[in-house]
């Protein structure tokens, strides 16, 4: 019954997950394609409140940390980019000039952004006189008001976010979640007194991703992007990248340390204690519904779904079994479920005329959590059955509802982070190693499909490009966690405890 | 110090509604009009708090009435039209085989709804094959999926709706909430399986609009809007009008009754319980930002916003008085905080080191509905001092703290309730009369600038324009609460219960 319900279904075997991810988006009733621009779904309700549940997690944090919610316009006018090209001139002279070689990363950067975004050149039947475009972030929108709002050291911190749509003319396959052209997108960004101000901005963003993961039941690696993979503008950009069941590596947070690079830009100014007027120092941290993205493909299986409980949109379903049996099952199960919402938890009874096996393989694919069943015999003992998307059947007394239902999603959690904490392992294998021969540098063994590789390495940007070339893979930066003990780089040789890792991004 | 403070901050008084509404609404820190678009603010935390307040109620009423939320993708791409005008063609055919006139007023809203949109026709450095439009309202690609979503009975109703950005290319004078041109904007679109279904949903949407104005604290003239003023391909349209201080009427809801015109042009259809294909009949249901406008405005007053407790973004200030003479004061206000927030109050602290003046007008500038001040002697003797925004202050034991907050927040509520039905009554006045006379139609009184008339009504349209001409205002529609005794017709002097209102519309 059940290979026959999941050919019905049409899911693929999650193996093939080029396949089954794409698929497992549209039968879990996440969003529906079939809407007429690429890239841009609609999102469908159990799709919608999943990810508005990530986003509650998010807001508890910036609850937390005392950020405040804005919201910006969408369109931003083509001339307030003008600033933006101003940093790259500054960022220029800097280099002229034999400062900070991070700062010499914005030459090309100053055309390359237009190419990315959806133009608005026409309102009604008229032409504008200056174009706008869709935002792909809201730096430029945002920068130009700050000004407007800081004066003195007494408006700093000036900690903001928003979680607003947001545009990219992708031109790459799009994927569900992965790569669209609407973004549901997060973004904070904060102005300090000072570099100190900054820096300890960076580490409490880097504490927030965590406590996310933690939620969301699953690690990722964390690394200072390399220097020619950080943000525009930014000193140094930090990404957090899951690695997916393809072995592929999936950004799903970065924040970036900006210096004070952009407030000179726009002209980010207050005045300190001592009456002196300094710049900003500023920093932004972004995620997006990539978030929900990493979620499906690291949890998910041949049934379908697994939702981590704190963003699963129903955390348990109840269902009466041989109703007809007995006038008691229904307002039993009502009972109960009037209980468990009571408690807090996301309840769905499924009382729907449908064979039992018909209805577990729908909450199977839509990965609810937890599974009730309650019929006569049950009422007779005193018990129920309780079933776990991540495996298991047991039987339990009807009293201590609350407390079996919360223990049984704390032991969900805890699956799901360990299956996760085991994936990871499976992925990220140590480099093989790189030798320089007659025939140039040549691997000592062989760069497997779908693997993340793991090493030490000191070197140069040529000899990174020289390890990227060989093995087709990217470096994802400096893991924020370096080796305990030093080994030798993998070009050079030296001893060093940066810790790298190589993989295919999405 | 009151008149020096309220100079300082330059509120206007409110007698001059056209000068106070656009500068409160920066005074109070709700938006910034700086950004560079007219028509298109930011939204500071303080502003876009209430509204998510003001978002979190009908999102309770929709959990209420089983709709479930979506989000559909801004861009429309502009062939998707097509569709909407062969329901153009539909009306036309209508009308020229005689069925019913209300179907006949499509004619020239064909090419009017381009006039009103943001045009992508770019993206990138390319020119797209097929121009999209920022949505201004949703049907279009809403209407685009349903019939994908909906094949039999058993797929009806279908309840859904968003909360999103929509965009119009205002060519009037914006005004914050009122008329902008990137609107924040709450949509419900319902198909059903016949006009019956249709109608309760109208029912249903009517008794919500009644909720969210109970919590919200003021009344609002409801009407079925006359043919003219019907929303394109809508069987009739109900909007709520609320009597904004200067006596324009705001509309700030529709619902509207599409039969199943719609679903023809879209070809929304499913197989009924008898295997028969139907035609859906289907409804929307609008509201937006201006919601907010008009809590603004309503309870408003010279010191600033006053908000009803429901969406006011802090319901309680709680401030320390004299703490440098004794050290239990700062503690005592914090325990006093944790048990509001602990009972679901949103609470601040101000500790700020200013004189209490200047808090006291901070807060009343920002509609804070109660103001708590707990000093050494309340400490000795036990009690608090409360003070209501809406006036008066008042004493308080202690204990009991949670029940006296509730009580004042109550009693603030139905102050709110009855000065806004005593602004009603003020600003709706009996019709003067009209008559015909050698020079015409001649009004039997003064129009007063800022009224609203009301008038037993039962003309034909050119009776309307008489009265619309005569007196420079429009026609609401036919309220829904009809005179209990008939009256006699304006014009025609019929005897007749239709009650009519004649406004100035924002």
């Amino acid at each position: 019954m059940a290979k026959h319900d999941k050919a019905k279904r049409g899911i693929p075997s999650k193996d093939d997950f080029n396949a089954w991810y794409p698929a497992i988006v549209e039968i879990a009733d996440l969003v529906d394609k079939r809407y007429p621009i690429k890239g841009m779904d609609v999102w469908k309700p159990y799709g919608w409140k999943a990810m508005t549940l990530i986003d509650a997690l998010t807001r508890a944090e910036m609850e937390r940390t005392e950020h405040e919610e804005y919201n910006f316009p969408l369109l931003v006018p083509e001339d307030l980019l003008d600033k933006e090209n101003r940093l790259v001139s500054l960022l220029k002279k800097a280099r002229e000039e034999g400062v900070d070689p991070s700062e010499l990363r914005m030459d090309e950067e100053d055309s390359g952004f237009k190419k990315e975004v959806y133009w608005v050149k026409h309102a009604g039947e008229n032409e504008l006189d200056v174009p706008m475009f869709l935002r792909p972030t809201s730096e430029t929108p945002m920068y130009t008001m700050f000004p407007l709002w800081v004066r003195s050291h007494g408006d700093l911190p000036l900690k903001t976010y928003q979680i607003v749509n947001t545009f990219r003319y992708e031109t790459k396959q799009t994927r569900s979640f992965i790569r669209v052209r609407e973004i549901h997108f997060f973004e904070a960004h904060t102005a300090h007194e000072d570099q100190a101000g900054a820096d300890a901005q960076i580490a409490e963003d880097a504490q927030i991703v965590q406590n996310l993961l933690h939620d969301l039941c699953f690690p990722a690696i964390v690394s200072k992007r390399p220097i020619w993979d950080t943000f525009p503008g930014a000193w140094y950009s930090t990404a957090v990248d899951v690695v997916m069941p393809n072995g592929r590596t999936l950004q799903v947070a970065t924040y970036h340390h900006y210096k004070d690079q952009w407030a000179k830009a726009f002209d980010l100014k207050y005045e300190d204690v001592n009456g002196q007027t300094q710049f900003c120092h500023q920093t932004t941290f972004g995620m997006s519904e990539r978030m929900l993205g990493a979620v499906v493909g690291m949890h998910g299986d041949d049934a379908g779904l697994i939702f981590p409980p704190k963003v699963a949109p129903i955390q348990i379903v109840l269902m009466p079994v041989a109703a007809h049996l007995s006038h008691e099952v229904i307002p039993r199960i009502q009972a109960m479920a009037q209980e468990l919402k009571a408690a807090g938890f996301r309840v769905k009874v499924d009382d729907r005329d449908l064979r039992p096996g018909a209805k577990h393989y729908d909450w199977e694919i839509k990965g609810v959590p937890l599974r009730l069943e309650l019929g006569p015999r049950d009422i007779e003992s005193g018990k129920f059955v309780l079933s776990l998307r991540t495996g298991g059947k047991e039987f339990h007394e009807s009293s201590g509802l609350v407390d079996v239902i919360s223990d049984a999603l704390t032991r969900t959690e805890e699956e799901l982070r360990a299956r996760a904490a085991v994936h990871m392992s499976n992925f990220v294998q140590p480099f093989p190693g790189i030798e320089m021969s007659d025939a140039g540098w040549t691997l000592k063994g062989e760069i497997a499909d779908g693997k993340v590789y793991e090493l030490a390495f000191d070197g140069n940007d040529s000899d990174a490009e020289v390890l990227e070339k060989a093995t087709g893979l990217a470096f994802l930066g400096d893991c924020i966690e370096p080796f305990a003990e030093p080994r030798a780089c993998a070009i050079t040789g030296k001893m060093t405890t940066r810790r790298q890792h190589l993989a295919r991004m999405y």
